[in-house]
């Protein structure tokens, strides 16, 4: 069984404001870009968290295939919309800025929208749609990405995994937050098996002739993750539907790069990704304590509802995100032996070293994403 | 194998609008709830057709449980927002009227977002997203409905098949039209298969004790439908989420019934759906021309794009419909036998004799949802 280091969050935020001032980012933003790292690795979504640091955001700053300074600019804006260019920013300093004024434009007209061209992978999209939560607003991310999953009837990965997210407010309860790829499982999913040596569950992934296989390596040679809902039978091709609402949406409505244009994150050039943000004022459609006490209301009545045999718990989504962002700001957030070390290494070489002390050590709880 | 008769559109739509005005539903109102109808069975959506017309539209004017009349209230507004209430009136109305006042708000600030309270079973999702083209919009539609879906880990219907559509335009291919249920499969589906005396396939329902069944009659008495994705190893609670989504802005943050309190078809009271209906100004955001040219190539990209092994055609979202709407306007609308009996019988019984002539008679083609 693999192990993790457990570290504090605090410290692991710090490193990486070090780190991406030191690659020459504004301290405001490196606060930002670090914030939305850790926010992943605290919710469980280790794949979109420190792990990247390095890796994705550190090597495409030095190919200058990332703008440090985030140069934002407005293409065009109506009072409810807006295109901004992201630069070549960094994607999650470009997100941040562009989800604060939608969320300045819905208080001003009761809702609004913003696209968003030009711009890099931008980490969880439940963090940009969980920024609406504290102004009583619902929440709206989505991105496309680069491909990885085949539509229906095809073997080719044509379009990204795609995410959508969207938080809502509630009173007594946590808020609602669903964050998901449109593919059933995310590709890091699949590394993990082939890594572990098991077979995939039949149904998450096709090889390169576009059956589904349970081998691993086959879909990450050559084949494609499939869409959520899986085969054709089993109305995969809503889940490929989807992701082209979020490809249109966020690629081709911001004149960003779309399906297999979106640039790989090891590829030379820029990756033109394109996102979508909305936000919605939920006292321009109801007071606010109504709303609130409703959807306490619902979120109790699905998690009270009779258990299926066997099961003691209906999870609300956002719910194990939450708790593990709590147990994790007490116990230390967990990082993989072998991500530390490759935050060594690069610390090393970048010459920001990763000098943390671990507060502890324990065998990884590999059921997260 | 059953059989169909087939007839004229524009002789069913009369038949619908004659239906409508004899209950006393105002002669515009009597076209737009026709027009939606007929819309269902041109685009091979025949479970949200001319079948409801006597079984849900008819019961339901008798009883009262709805208002002819369809009295649209404005209860908030904002520039970019709209709450109406709808009175109780005929969800096809009611709808029609909130997306035609949600593309004049879009018109004037860019997008716009209208929710619906104390409204009626409004017929295919699609075409309330689909009024958005003309006008160079895109178009997005939600409504909730009676309780058939178990979240993800439960055993009972929670939630309801809560359909989303998205519909954007394109210049030479046809529009993106997505139309689906949350759910992986429509009851109407598990009905077909239980009357056909054949077992679903794996994964589509639950029993009474949440167990997966093959067994349709399993998945009608006290069992539900599983939400897109299926079980939890396949990631059905993304699609347990995108229900959720949908009851929460249709439901929830219109002040309409939510979850199990969504009345089913046959009770005796007020069903209280709730609707949302978005439009975004293309060119709120591009020059539509250049969208319009992405669109197409974002279309062709996909379609062509290589097929799996034994597959010849990639299918875009909205393609078959239309195709099934050019085909049937052509050779006429193909009306199951038992659906024509019982418009025959309930015509008799309300006084507006189903008397059409069909233009033909054959085997029906079982593969429409």
């Amino acid at each position: 069984m693999p192990r993790v280091l457990l570290f504090q969050a605090n410290a692991l935020k710090d490193y990486m404001v070090r780190f991406f001032t030191h690659m020459g980012v504004p301290a405001e933003d490196a606060h930002i870009a670090a914030d939305v790292l850790l926010a992943a690795d605290l919710r469980g979504v280790a794949s979109h968290g420190i792990i990247r640091l390095h890796t994705y955001y550190g090597n495409r700053i030095r190919k200058g295939l990332i703008d440090v300074h985030s140069p934002l600019q407005v293409i065009r804006e109506t009072p409810a919309t807006l295109l901004l260019d992201g630069g070549r920013g960094l994607g999650q300093v470009v997100a941040y800025r562009a989800m604060q004024r939608c969320i300045e434009k819905a208080r001003e007209v009761g809702m609004a929208m913003v696209t968003v061209r030009n711009s890099n992978h931008y980490g969880i999209a439940g963090y940009y749609a969980m920024m609406a939560l504290p102004h009583d607003m619902i929440g709206i991310s989505l991105t496309n990405s680069q491909p990885l999953v085949a539509p229906t009837y095809g073997r080719k990965a044509m379009l990204g995994t795609n995410p959508i997210a969207v938080a809502a407010p509630a009173g007594q309860e946590r808020p609602f937050v669903l964050d998901m790829a449109t593919s059933i499982v995310p590709i890091g999913k699949i590394t993990v098996y082939d890594k572990a040596g098991l077979p995939i569950p039949e149904g998450w992934g096709i090889d390169s002739s576009g059956k589904v296989t349970t081998d691993p390596k086959a879909v990450l040679k050559g084949g494609a993750l499939l869409p959520l809902g899986g085969t054709a039978l089993m109305r995969g091709y809503k889940g490929y539907g989807l992701s082209m609402v979020v490809d249109i949406l966020s690629g081709v409505l911001s004149g960003a790069a779309y399906s297999i244009e979106v640039a790989q994150p090891g590829e030379g050039r820029p990756a033109n990704v394109g996102h979508f943000f909305a936000a919605i004022r939920v006292d321009a459609l109801r007071p606010v304590d109504e709303f609130k006490a409703d959807m306490d209301r619902l979120i109790r009545m699905i998690r009270e509802s009779p258990k299926a045999e066997g099961e003691d718990r209906i999870f609300i989504h956002g719910e194990k995100e939450f708790e593990n962002a709590e147990r994790y700001a007490r116990e230390g957030v967990p990082l993989l032996t072998e991500v530390v070390k490759s935050l060594r290494e690069g610390g090393e070489q970048v010459g920001v070293p990763f000098n943390l002390e671990p507060l502890g050590e324990r065998e990884a709880e590999l059921d997260a994403e």
